[in-house]
Formats: C-alpha cells, sequence, structure tokens
C-alpha cells in the first residue's frame, strides 16, 4: 500500500499517516518527492483497506502496489533518486546529471599499489576509489584480502588523493568495521540473495553498490535491493556485471538492456561494470562506451597500476594509459548523451561546458 | 600438496606428517582412507617441495595436485565418503548403499502441520525430515520461517518420529542456535558462493549439505565444498537442485549429468533435489526416478500434508500419497541400480535383502 | 478447430465433415482415435463457428483449440501415438510398452566400419540403426559424410542386419534421395527451425525423428513438429538431445525433465540422446538410464567400432562394449518402469514375457 | 594455409600461386589487402608442405592457419572489409567510416504499408531498406509471408525511394527468386547453422547479411561465415541480434561484446539488431544508442508505419517518429566514435561535417 499525499500536506500530515501505519503494527517509509510525498507500507501480511488511510487530512489516495516490489518502485516515486556519497572534499552524488566513475584495483594489496592507483584514476576524473579489502574468492587458497590493513589503506587513499571510498562487505561479521572505513559498501554478485547481508546493510547509515546476481532476474535484483530499503536505507546504487551464459568469447555477458530495464520500473539509479561483465581488458573500453550511451548513471572500472602483477583479475584490469583513453571516450559520449564528466583532464580547463569543444582527436575510435 | 602414506604407516608416522607440515605453517588434514591414509596441506601460496615430505618416515610419496581443489578431490581420496548424520534411533548414512530419502515440507508452519507431513514421510521410508525454520526468500515482505520455534518443533519431529533432520542455516549469526537442533546443516542454492556462511559451517561438528547454486559450474561447487572442507568439516553432501536456463516448462532445469560429473572427481555424495530441480508437482515423481538411476545417492523432496494451503513452494510439494508412490518407484529403480531403500511399507516384509532378485551382475552399477 | 466424431460415426460421416472443411476452403486432419475420430482443421486464419460443423451427422462437438499447436496437441488426440517404422523384417514400433533402442555412428565412414557396428548393435538388442551420409558440421572443412554412396551402405546394413535405418536429411534438394534409403528421416537439432525442411518432411510418407534444437522452448519444439503434422504426416518421433547452457562438464545438458513435460501435451513418442546430450562417452550410460526411468520411448546412441579413429563426434561414441553393458543397465530400468526391451542377449532367453518378475502394481508407470 | 604474396608480386604470379593450388586438387581464395595479396587454401583434408608454395615467384610465406576459421580471419586479411551493397543511386557501403543503417517492417504486407515505411525510414537517413517476403515463423498458421508478390514491392520501394534491399532468404528453393530482387540476401538467426543454404548463398552475386543464432557461440557464428566465403562469396556481413537466456526483462539478450570480439578475430563487418535483441521498442533507441558507441558498422531496425496493425512483431516495431528519434541519438554518438550518418534531416544541411554543429536539442536524452 502506498499512500499519497497532497502537495499541500503538512509535516504534521504526514506524521499522522505515519502514526496511524505504526497503530497497525506495520512500517511505514516516508518517500519525499519533487512535487508530493508518498508514504509505503511494508509488514502487512495481506491487503489493507484504502479507506483506512483516505480519510486522514491532506492525504490525496491510497494505492494497492500491485508488483512484488514497493519501496523500490518508481510507483511510489516518479523521480530519479540521487544518491549522495562521501562527505566534505570527497562528496560525490550518483544518479544525477554527472556520471559516477568508481575505479581502482580489484583488492587492495599494498598502500603503495594504491596509492599508485589512486594517483592516476584520479588524474583521470574519477572520485570514487574501489579496492577490495575483504575478497569473496571461488577458491579458499586464493588471497582473501587484506581486510582492516586494506581498510586502513582506502582510508588514506581518501585523505591523500580527495576519493571517496567504495568497498566490499562479505557478511555481517565484518560490515561494522567496513562502515567505519567505507563510504560506499558494496554487496557482491555472489550475495546479491545473502539476505542476511541485505538486511544488514539495510540498518546501515552509508550507501549500498548492490550488484547484480549472475543468473538473476531483474525482478529478483530489484527484490533484492527491497529489502534493503525495507529495513530503512534507500541510497542504494544497482550494479549491472554481466550474466552467466553459454558464450565464451567473454566471461560474463554483460547486458545491457538491463539498465534501461531497471529505470523503467525503479527510482535507483544503476551503473555498468565492464571489468567483472567482459573479464577481458581489450573489451572494457567498447563497452564502458555501450554503458554510457545505453543510460548509465556511471561505470565500475578495475584499474592496476601493473596488471600483470595483480594478485586478482589481473586479466580484466586496465593499464593506468588504458583508463585516461576510457575516460576520454567514456566523455565524448556523455557529452551526446546530455551527461557530464566534470572532472579530469579535459574538463579541468575552463568547465564551462558550454564552450566544450568536444570531439577532441583523442576521443573514441571505433575497434578496427 | 599431498603426501600419501604407505598402507604400514603408524599413527606416529602420520602426526610427524602433521608436524612438519604446521611447523613450516600449513594446515595438515588427515584423510584416512580403506587402504592407507593421505595428508593434504593447505595454506601454502605457493608450490612446495615434495622431498620435504618424501624423506619422513613411511611416507609413500608426495604429489602436487593439479586440481584447484584438493580435500574435496578424489585425488586425495579415492574411496567414496560415507557420511554418518544423526545419533541413536535416528542415525543413518549417506553415500552407501542405501539410498538417503529426505522429505517434508519446504517451511515449518506449526506443531500439527510438521506432525502430520512427518508421520506420513516416515511410514512411507523417509528416515530424514526436512523443513525451514529459517527461509531465505525473494520478498523481504514473504514469509521468512519460524525461527527457534520452528527448530523446537523439528527436534520434537526428531523425538517423536525418529527422524534426523534436516534444515537450513542462512547466516553465521543464527547458525550456532540451528546446530543446536539440526543434524544436517542446510547450506542453500543462493548461498552456496556466501564463503563466510561456508566457512562458518565448515567450523560445525555438524553433516552439511550444500546445494549447488543456481548457475554455478562443477568446479565452483566443489570450490564451495572445499571451503567446508578445508575448516575441518569432512562431512558434507552435495546436491543438485536445478540451473537456470532459457527453458520455461520447468522453474529450473535440473542437471542430472553433474551427479557422475561430481562421483568422477569427487569422493563426497552428491543427492538431487527434484522439488526445486522442476517447480513443479507432477514432474517430482518423474525426475525422481531419473536421478536414482543416475547414480543418486539420494533425494531430498517437499512433502506437505496440504500443499494447496502451503505458505511456501505450494505448487512443488508433494501431496503424501503421491509421495508414496514416489517411494514405491524409486524403491523399484534402486533395486537394479544396486542401491536399496530400506525402509517402507515394502522394505518392512522380510527384508532379508539376500531374497531380493535383483541386483544381477549386468545390472547397473553406481558410479564408483 | 477440433471436430470430434461420435463413437458411431461412419467413414461417411467423417468423409462429409472433411468435405465441408475443404469447401470452406480449409484442410482436414483426420485423427483416428481408439474410441472414437477427431479431424483437426487447419488452414484458417481467424476464428470459425463451430455451429457450422455440430450440425453434421455424428458430430459430437466442434471444439475452439486453444494451444499453439494442434495437431501435436493430446486435445485432438488423447491416446499416445505408436508410430510404425520400418518394414517386413525390420517393423518396430517407438511409442509402445517396447523401448526403441536406434544405435549406430555418428557418420557413416565405410562399408567395413558400418558392418562392424551394425553387428554389434544388433547382437546387443538394437532394431533400429543410425549413421550419417550426409552430416552437417560446424566446419566447412570438416568430412561431410559420403552422400549417397553412405546412404547404400546403410540400405545394405538393413538388408543384412535386419535393422531399419534412421538417417539424417539436411535439405530439400537431398530429401528425396534419403527418402529412398531410409526408414526413418532425422532432422537435427540445427535444422529444428528450418522451416522448409520441416515443410518437406512434412510431405513424406517416411517417419520424421526431430530433434529439439539447441535453445529452443518446448513450445518452439511442438511448434517445429506441427509444420510436419500440418503437411500431413502424423509420424513424428521427438528427440531431446541437450540444450546449451553455461555448465562447461558436459558439452550439453541434458533436459530430462521435457520428457514428461513433452508427453503431458503431446501424443507425440519421445526419445533421448544421451551421447550428443552428454558429449562425453562415460557419461552416455548413466544418463541413458536415467532417460528411460523418467519415461523415455527410447534412445539413440552412437556407438563406433573403433571410436578413437572416427571422423567425428568419437569421444562421445560407445565402445561396443560399453554399449553392450548400456543395453543390460537400460534393459533392468525398463523392466521396472512397464517398459521392455524385447531383443538382445538376454531377452532372447524365454520371451514369455510372463515369467517377467517384474512391473508389479506400484512400480513406475510412465506418463500416460 | 594461406599464401601471403609479396609487395611487389604480379597478377601472373598470383596466377601462378592459384594454380598450383588447383593442380593439388584445392581451391585458391584470392584476398586482396591494401599493401599485399594473400590466397587462402581450401579443400585439402589434411596439414600442406608450406614449402610447395614458398618456391614460387614473390610468394612471400605460406602460413598453417592455426584458427577453425581461415577466410573470414584477420590473419588473412588484416584490413576491415568495406561491403559494397546495391548500384547505382542506391549504393552503399558497410564496413566503412560510414554507418549503415537498415530500416523498415518485420514484414512486407502491402505496397502501401511498404511505401509508407520506406518514405520515413529514407527520410529519417536510411539508405538499406528492410522487409520480409518470406517469412520464418515459429507457428505453420501464421503469416508466412506475401511470396514473390512481396519481393515486388521490395522492387518498387528501390526504384521509387533510391533504397537498397535487404530481404531474408529462408531456403535453397526460393533463393534464386530473392536473388532477382534483392540487394542482400538475409539468412536469418534459426538458419545460421543450415549448412545447404549457407553454402546456397556462398555461390550468389549478392551480399550476405548472416544473422547470429540464438545460442551460437562467437566462433561457431564465424564458421556459418565461413562456409559462405569458402563458396566464393566474400560480402558478408554479421548481424548480433540477441542471444536466448534466462533473463526475461527483454525477448533476448543483446550481446554487444561479440561485436568487438568478432572485429578481433574477423576483418567482416558486423552490425546490431536491437529489435530483435530486445523485442521490445521501448528499448529498441538506448540499444541501438549503445550498439554504435560499441563500434557496431551499423544497425537494422524494424519500423512499421502502424506498429499496432503490423501481421508480425509489432510490440518490437518502432513508429516512425521514434525512429527519426533513433536516428538523431545515434547521429550524436557516430559523431564521437569517429562515424558518420551522412544523410537524413541534420545531415541533409551544410553536409560538410566539420561544421556539425553536433548535440541538438534532439539528441539522445537518457532514460529517466
Amino acid at each position: 500500500m502506498l499512500v499519497v499525499m497532497k502537495p499541500q500536506a503538512s509535516e504534521d500530515d504526514i506524521r499522522a499517516v505515519c502514526e496511524k501505519i505504526q497503530v497497525l503494527g506495520y512500517r511505514p517509509h516516508v518517500m519525499p518527492g519533487a512535487e508530493r510525498t508518498a508514504v509505503g507500507i511494508t509488514g502487512n501480511h495481506g491487503p489493507l483497506d484504502p479507506a483506512e488511510f483516505e480519510t486522514l487530512p491532506n492525504v490525496a489516495e491510497a494505492i494497492r502496489v500491485s508488483k512484488p516490489y514497493k519501496l523500490v518502485s518508481r510507483e511510489i516515486k516518479a523521480e530519479n533518486s540521487v544518491i549522495r556519497v562521501g562527505s566534505g572534499a570527497c562528496e560525490v552524488t550518483i544518479g544525477g546529471k554527472k556520471l559516477a566513475i568508481i575505479a581502482g584495483p580489484c583488492a587492495i594489496e599494498s598502500r603503495e599499489q594504491a596509492f599508485a592507483a589512486a594517483e592516476r584514476v584520479r588524474r583521470a576524473g574519477a572520485r570514487l576509489f574501489r579496492g577490495g579489502a575483504f575478497k569473496p574468492r571461488t577458491s579458499p587458497y586464493s588471497f582473501q584480502g587484506l581486510g582492516e590493513e586494506g581498510l586502513k589503506i582506502l582510508a588514506e587513499v581518501r585523505e591523500r588523493f580527495g576519493l571517496a571510498i567504495v568497498t566490499e562487505t562479505i557478511d555481517s561479521e565484518t560490515c561494522e568495521l567496513v562502515e567505519e572505513y567505507a563510504d560506499v559498501l558494496q554487496v557482491g554478485a555472489r550475495n546479491m540473495q545473502n539476505f542476511s547481508l541485505l538486511k544488514r546493510v539495510g540498518r546501515s547509515k552509508k550507501p549500498v553498490l548492490l550488484k547484480r546476481g549472475m543468473s538473476a532476474t531483474l525482478e529478483e535484483f530489484l527484490m533484492a535491493a527491497e529489502y534493503i530499503l525495507s529495513e530503512g536505507n534507500y541510497n542504494v546504487i544497482l550494479c549491472e556485471r554481466g550474466s552467466r551464459t553459454f558464450a565464451d568469447h567473454t566471461r560474463n555477458t554483460l547486458d545491457l538492456s538491463v539498465i534501461p530495464g531497471a529505470k523503467d520500473l525503479s527510482h535507483l539509479p544503476i551503473i555498468a561494470d565492464p571489468s567483472h561483465g567482459t573479464g577481458r581488458r581489450d573489451k572494457v573500453t567498447p563497452l564502458a562506451r555501450a554503458a554510457v550511451a545505453v543510460g548509465a548513471d556511471g561505470l565500475i572500472v578495475e584499474v592496476h597500476p601493473h596488471p600483470d602483477r595483480a594478485l586478482s583479475d589481473g586479466f580484466q584490469s586496465l593499464y593506468p594509459e588504458q583508463f585516461e583513453e576510457l575516460m576520454a571516450e567514456v566523455r565524448a559520449i556523455a557529452g551526446v548523451v546530455g551527461r557530464t564528466v566534470p572532472y579530469g583532464p579535459e574538463a579541468s580547463e575552463p568547465a564551462t561546458s558550454s564552450s566544450d569543444p568536444a570531439p577532441s582527436r583523442r576521443t573514441a575510435q571505433p575497434a578496427p
């Protein structure tokens, strides 16, 4: 059930609706919109009577929500959600006109490696840094990440390079630790239906980057996000990272149609991961261009100062110079789809994008 | 690395090998075999020198293991593992000549429902009872299980009906509680790569039923089991429960070839779940017959006293009478592939299997 | 539209219905049943009026058919179709109590190879021989079959060994040639939606073995069969041969649930191909057992006298001794699911199936 | 085997190589390149001796080709193939700097419908017209196309609107008829491994548009093209049209990574079909943008004057105004990836693309 308030509804009117919901034993979710506020109801095990709410002051209507998801739905919130990430000098938004570019190594291996990566991705225009301290690995014998030591390095990266930190949380036990250091909590594809973890990050104050599972339908993906919102954390960024199919020319099949698909149904921002989505370094940049062209709100890209020496996923990590090229190409595409990449070498000049001379010689060349 | 002892090796010889491994900073895993014992080594981040071990007393050889999995591999243990489950009157084995039949409702809904199901599945020949107290559900608004109350009902079922209890653990937080009541800890398909949970159940004393993820390769499946064994719990039962494909006549595509496939590579037992594997009541029995014919070590089947009133998965739960038919058909197939279903109405007659007309030398032998 | 006749309807009554249909510009399909005859109507581009037919003598009712397929549907014919294949000494049926076992090499390579294979598969109990003369190959540079020379060898095999011949037709140009020599025309998975070829074999007098496409849904599979029936050839045998999925432990994923699935919806017989379905020799026999257990009407198996020297698919072809084992195991399973394999070494003894110890009333019944 | 000539090799030198190949009983394929010519050899059933050719005048080297495909490979021809399509006023190229835009209805239904579609797509900038006269349909009872009548309408469209014609050929029987009228022969996804048809179009003088099969690997796709080239027709345009996966938010999953993937391995041009690739009208334009961004050489798009009244695929056909928007968005993307769309409303102004005013207000807006 969704209770839609009239535009003139006051704070008190909204509070009255919430109290009524709580009295009935359910949970209210206030979703402010540009023009008017809606209040979602969760916790009911059967249909509710709209009349219960429509008689309250300044309630426009009470709508039965037909989709299995509610809080993530555009039915409850028509405008795009813009998620605020980081704070102070590192604050960026995800979901608005500016593309969010998250870059960095698969795993944090050392301070030197992290700093080298951070310096290069910042200079190229990224304002969010990725890097795993707790790594979910297929083999128990593979490098599992530096743990808290890695988190501390990430905090130094933020301090020194002005980059907001995106890092993975793999279980409730270590989630609190990750929350201390991270600006965005990443939930990996293998944990997309780890409902306990979803509930845990749903109780966090930090935004969550939720990756689509390897064989998750769009509905399951949105339901996973719903778990997080239903616990009270509305700051969720979706991420397409490739599905498992029979195709063998890439490690996964990046499903770009899910990006406009998710945007149709949900107000949440959605970004793409062309690194895991292809699993091959030489395919990352073309698919990054395509993701921005299809309407993604941003990218998450693996960049390593020395991919050949990486402890994990080296074959899909870009060299720093390749990331610079990617940024130049993505910036060009962004310019024609109504987006901007406001940082980096080209943007740093007179950032008055009106004079934007556009397609410079550095811009994208199609594959030969 | 795998250190294979000579047949005449004593306990002391084995202990010496373990100590050497520990001194080097690694972890020994003693795997006793019918003829000789092997000691697996985990924790090393690079190749070891076989000479370090081959010079110890009564070591036959030290073998570099080429596969990414070690402890689950037939290279380390050639004979089938037979897992002992439950205790006292409820003790059964999984992986031997007797088929393990696990049956019961998707979720425990009430004492009445559980008892009604237990009474019927026991009478039909099941000796293991399934039922979820903690349910991983796609929607946060769906019934999530009765929690500890459900576990208590399961304990009563064991007491009253002499059935060993299989129930799911969904996170580390509640794992200890589940361990208290369960005889077998189930890890669901969605958690197959929840590595924190795998490590947690790897430290449990209770056997683990590990379901294959919806799009997991056989290697990933075995690596997930390896996580559990690498923590010291060697009592793992694999379970095929259907993969996600384009096909739409069933909810999942039950991949029966993975059963002989897993047996080729691993000593662990593997059973099939035709309920989730098809998602349709009318397909459960034919696929149960096929699973036994292909060589499965057992079945896990959803049975509900009133499927039409079930709180979850009712459309794939069998009516008790259908389960009786399934058992009769499975018993017939078992008889010709060298297996037995030693309980239930037909078995209760002269259970002296000597009069058993079947398993001629020419008939089917399960994969070794 | 389906016109169902009353049980007492005479030939003339049926003829009157057909004439009426033709007068309206459509096509009648007479489908005799055990108790009464139905006449299917195809060729209409919109709904017909039942009253047009229900007023004719001895018409019970005229039913609008809701499914996209009509002639293959159980709605039009409730009993299983039993297809008569071959003639004289080579006549066999597919779809009844007796399992149809089709065996032989992937491709006919020489008279010696074909005879050696035929001798062994006949002795083991097969009564149908497979072997390609026209081979659809992924590469234009691979062996494409012996063409007519291969067909002549197949005719000799029939003559000499009393085996009905199943061989593939790959295009309309050579279909007539294949028809001359073959007892059953095989349409391969890659041609399942080659609608021109389907129509061509639909005009043939020979039965058709139709393989499921690598990513065909059940509905598409039945619609492909419908193409054949709609041209007047009602003798179609379906064949599951594995789907393409992400799984890499077998070449394809054999989808055994499609066997009861097809039987629910269609009266046509369906067999399984565990050779292509797994692509690995060591998995053929376990999956053959499973296919019979699930209710398949038969098997098609690749057997080569010298698989290591085969010009195609050698790695999935059985050695003759392995095929003998397969037959022994399949015979045992058949016995408990109400089927028989009436030929071969064990069957040749007192073939008085009365002494047959098996099919008790409780044992497996094939899907109706 | 690939015989690479020296840059200074004369026509006579090349002829001498070809004669030598023919004398040996094989088939030569002359592949002229920008700098030097290579001669492919097919028809050999085993390895050849390089020395046989390296001793001929002006042969640089004879290389054993390791990939299963030869003629389609970049090993044999490093530069992109640019395919010349149509003639006279209708001549266009596919594979060069200019994007090839193919648009029109799924099926030709009438002269009025075809003309209405042609007028609009021409005006928007398309120079190739698509429309089926022979339609492969899942159901034998669905509209199968107008046949030759449809082809005649297509010829009128070419005459009247100056559009080159792309239309499907579904079998060898009608291929000659289609060749008479078409400028490009389309081979549909369901026929990608109809090898008889591939050979037939391989003997045609007309270029071929080859669609990727629904579950074809990249290697199988290239091998299907190899069939066409091996018969002497080197004018093949590849087309990605979506794969079959578990995902249900689109009809197929458009695999854009196959575009750079094919370009890595092959010199053939490759375009994308976002209409079949998504199966949903509202996803066609975003995926068209993405396809151009990833590097596609063109697009094939379904446009119908009245999609709601279409006899086939209406739900995925664009309205003419939607196609105009698509063209404006695609033109903007093309501009930043080094491509042009030289026709249509915006291009028709001062076509001196230097002054290209670029992203007009009509250009792409990301999905809300």
